[in-house]
């Protein structure tokens, strides 16, 4: 098979790593690559890691450039996919189009809404196969919503408790720290190097956070009931990579044993998300440019809580390459195709 | 005035930020500088950033040296300031103890040996003075346990709520991320450049981490009533500062103005602790090698909790800052004396 | 005596170096603080590590501004103190004025003209008082230019051997890695932190670099001779500091222990400069927030070169602090006052 | 084809950078993974990022257990490599194996032993295919030294200059900038994180520099006349990669046209070599976990020099990519197979 894929967005952070792991995807051919501000450009002058890429010009974001690719992976900023979305399913119906933004992620109109301050675009199948039963989902789906980077980590850090019915949904709270490129190629001051470096600080504090409606959505779903969590995102000294520490009480009577249990039977036979060895504790340098999570949990019974720390790359599980590998599901493709790199470490 | 004031554990990195900040202060004079497994070396090769001193020699670390000082600062490996403040009791009865290490932290015998495993050596005052009533108990006292550099900054961001009573004391959950040198100057590989730089890890998940207890002791204290807490410390790729993310569960009833309210009037007279204005969060770089702390808080009705950020840097108001400002007010000196010093940013 | 300083440009990074050092100077109020686009800003949104001066609101730059103070501090962006300066000469004639720029440095107007592009401002004098003949220079002036930091690491790296005549003068070449401050807070994307951790580069190579006349002045005054200099910037990693590796061939027949002589000659008496040990090598760490310089050197017998390596933080040595010892010798303060902080390590 | 691998030395960051890129080369099947001290410990405890081999175990490093293989990568400390490949060569003739290590890079013994202090092993064939005539030398051979991530980087900066005759051999001067993965797993204070992160410093300077002897070994060859080297290595706060600056006097006549035309030239149909643009700079990060080198050039006429800067990942192409590069060249195949992954950036 040899699939062609286009990319929108290549000038960003996210579209950049769609580009670097669909180089090594051995059924895809990189068709037309894509950007607004930057249209006309070489690509080596912005993304100066894709050699095989270097002499490529970027042509204007349009549908008319994106159309007849069998996959188009959509990496805008947000509100922008549910224009350009329509215009290709008149245009080019056939094509799968995978929004890594965030447009199609909430299946509530309300919730987009006061998070966004726009009009709600619709929901797509939300690409985390690792979830009970989205799969299913995603097999044969011509629509794909990318999670978010936050969201993915938290769900998949959380969401076996709820499932097996170990947690208690009334009170989650997460801390994450990410890595810089989760604030995309924005020229602010305090994303400069001099002020990110050797600094943490918080942000967005107290529910204001986008991304906990996206993360209230999938606990809910999997715990069957509402569960409400206070989601603190910090800045941290790295360009990449996500550290979640997320915690929810423990349902009475509930033991150590069976809230293992619970983690290892959801994720025993996925080859991208790993319960560490207890003792072991997940690094983000570990899954530096993989498809990886890793994870690993403690059940605090003086303060009643069980804590999960996961870690992920935030571009790669956290976007790009969580994209693909819902891509290889909705076309029929081995799953982990093109995903297979380790992490760099040191 | 001009006392002499002796350092012992000069060549690890919380006695390297006693002297440094020591070299800054009108009112003393550096007497002994002793160490143990470095003994005899030039301070210059172990310290190069301490100029004034690069040819001092490093004595042993005995009761001897260290006797005969108007102040002793202790910062030793945890279990070792019993016995050499003991035989310094004897030696050098007018002498100031203040220890930097965790032996006379803990109220409890049983907390203390459960955690650290050996027998409790005694309890001396606290020196956190932005807590309530300490200021009384520190000034005039001839032996201070300095705080750990974790519970500094967790009872500073949260007990101005247990004082004023607006956080429910039963379930109170804390992030905190720390600068690897928070780890002292210990030769292991998760601590080389190499692995840290661009990782963030958890380390002491579930309860078992030592600082709990301490950080339990006081806000139970400012609480009037038992407090729980779930704490989970991570390593962040840089060399210094905290950032801690804490929440309480909002008592019933209590408001958003109630609960700032509580935060401006317990530091609205202090120096070194700072609520920022609304809309402003804490950086640590902004603290960084100062003897201050910036906080932020944010009511999240939508989660019923408050959720309190607070950065300092370990080594300065987290360790050897937070000493020399309790040495002050032990000799009477003004709080501030020797600690003027400002962040250094960017 | 208290002398009220104004400091301009205070929403830099060279202007927020100048006013934390200011804070610690005994003899100094700080007046007006001035900017630009972010006059009628609280200084603690911008510059949140001054503590002690959160609460100010920043002032337009304008010579009326600054005008009536003892001391001016100009940290404008190249090309804008000679319009400045010459207005406050009729406002303010007794304000001695400190250029953090670079418009007062360069004797030669043409090769002012050649790297800048416009119009010479003129010659003031030079404010590098470890250089031979010039704190004399200094002492009493009422005007001083700056140095540029990476011209003060490279003056203080060479200027001895070619002062004793140990160095020929037609091939010096000089690497120098720099810390991302050294940019400013331009708002360019290879500064985003995403970028610049983890990641080295060059930039302004082949002679282009604005800092190669004013080296090659400085040193062409110190060896009674021209003196060609290859000089190669990078960006490193780091928010601060400069390390530079400056080499330059041995003259014939000078032996080993006599290029060691003409450093230890230079720089003995110095406070703030030091030659290190025979074995120990200088690192930016160990200079950083101090006005203290480090440096090492090796006679290479093999390749007949001398390779000197010297580190000092860019915006305190090698900007603010260098400016403000320069603010004491003219004000016949003594030279180190307000100047006493060690480095902060680690 | 599927070819056994066995690779000693797997703790260290050199042989888990040869097991990482072997998980993703095609005609490779993973065999012996073997250690000293860490022999019988999971591979994962010790590598996590290789989640694909993480409950491999690590046997201990012996002649036996690496016989039999069809390719042996020794990464084991210098002067280990010489006895243990004498083994092998009468255990297991067939085998190919390839030193990542210094013993048998050298052609002089004498060298060797200045450098080394111990007996030379011998010389095998350099793997730098880049090099002209390399590739010759390379295919078919039983036995290959990989190169230095050093002399990698400045032999590849400076050999087309040397090859075309453009520049003079008498007054090289390269200084380079290593992350600190390129000192090993050392538990050495000044590799921990809290000393190197934002700090660069110097080290082996003035010619004592193992890889000094190397570089000129491989320059003298390329000019045909002995070229002198003066190499300052430095250490930057990142944990991979390298940036070369390499300066060389243009011979008499020689101007900037046929300068470039020089490298590009010698680069043109490289794969993995990269003259950039005019205009646009190396960045180590373009190059991160990437068999990839970018470099460029400027001729400074005014100090009569060529100045080249290059960027590699020292354990990536400087050292396992490298490795596997000439494997492939050994064995017959393509020289890029399993090593066509881009660099991760941000």
């Amino acid at each position: 098979m040899s699939l062609t894929v286009a990319v929108s967005g290549a000038s960003g952070y996210a579209g950049g790593e769609v580009l670097r792991l669909l180089l090594s995807h051995p059924e895809v051919e990189i068709g037309a690559i894509t950007a607004h501000s930057n249209a006309g450009e070489r690509l080596g002058a912005l993304q100066p890691h894709l050699h095989a890429l270097a002499d490529r010009i970027l042509q204007e974001t349009t549908a008319e450039v994106l159309a007849g690719h069998d996959v188009v992976f959509l990496a805008l900023p947000h509100g922008a996919s549910g224009a350009i979305a329509a215009e290709l399913e008149l245009l080019s119906p056939g094509t799968l189009v995978i929004d890594a933004g965030a447009d199609h992620r909430l299946q509530s109109p309300q919730a987009w809404e006061r998070f966004y301050g726009s009009d709600h675009a619709g929901t797509w199948p939300y690409g985390l196969p690792e979830l009970p039963g989205q799969r299913a989902e995603i097999a044969g789906a011509s629509r794909i919503a990318v999670p978010g980077c936050y969201p993915t980590t938290c769900l998949l850090a959380l969401a076996p408790g709820f499932t097996a019915g170990v947690l208690a949904p009334e009170d989650v709270v997460i801390v994450a720290a990410s890595g810089t490129s989760g604030a995309g190629k924005s020229l602010k001051p305090h994303l400069l190097g001099s002020e990110a470096m050797g600094s943490m600080s918080p942000y967005g504090v107290g529910g204001g956070h986008r991304h906990t409606p996206e993360i209230e959505q999938g606990l809910t779903q999997a715990a069957g009931e509402p569960v409400t969590v206070s989601f603190t995102p910090t800045l941290a000294p790295m360009p990449r990579g996500i550290l979640a520490t997320a915690t929810a009480r423990l349902k009475p009577g509930v033991d150590a044993a069976e809230v293992r249990a619970a983690w290892e039977q959801a994720y025993g036979e996925e080859q991208f998300v790993h319960l560490l060895p207890e003792g072991q504790w997940p690094t983000t340098q570990s899954v530096l440019g993989s498809n990886h999570v890793v994870m690993q949990l403690a059940v605090d019974e003086h303060a009643g809580r069980v804590i999960i720390t996961a870690a992920l790359d935030n571009l790669t599980k956290g976007t790009a390459g969580g994209a693909i590998q819902s891509m290889n599901l909705a076309l029929g493709l081995a799953e982990e195709t093109g995903l297979t790199q380790q992490g760099i470490a040191p």
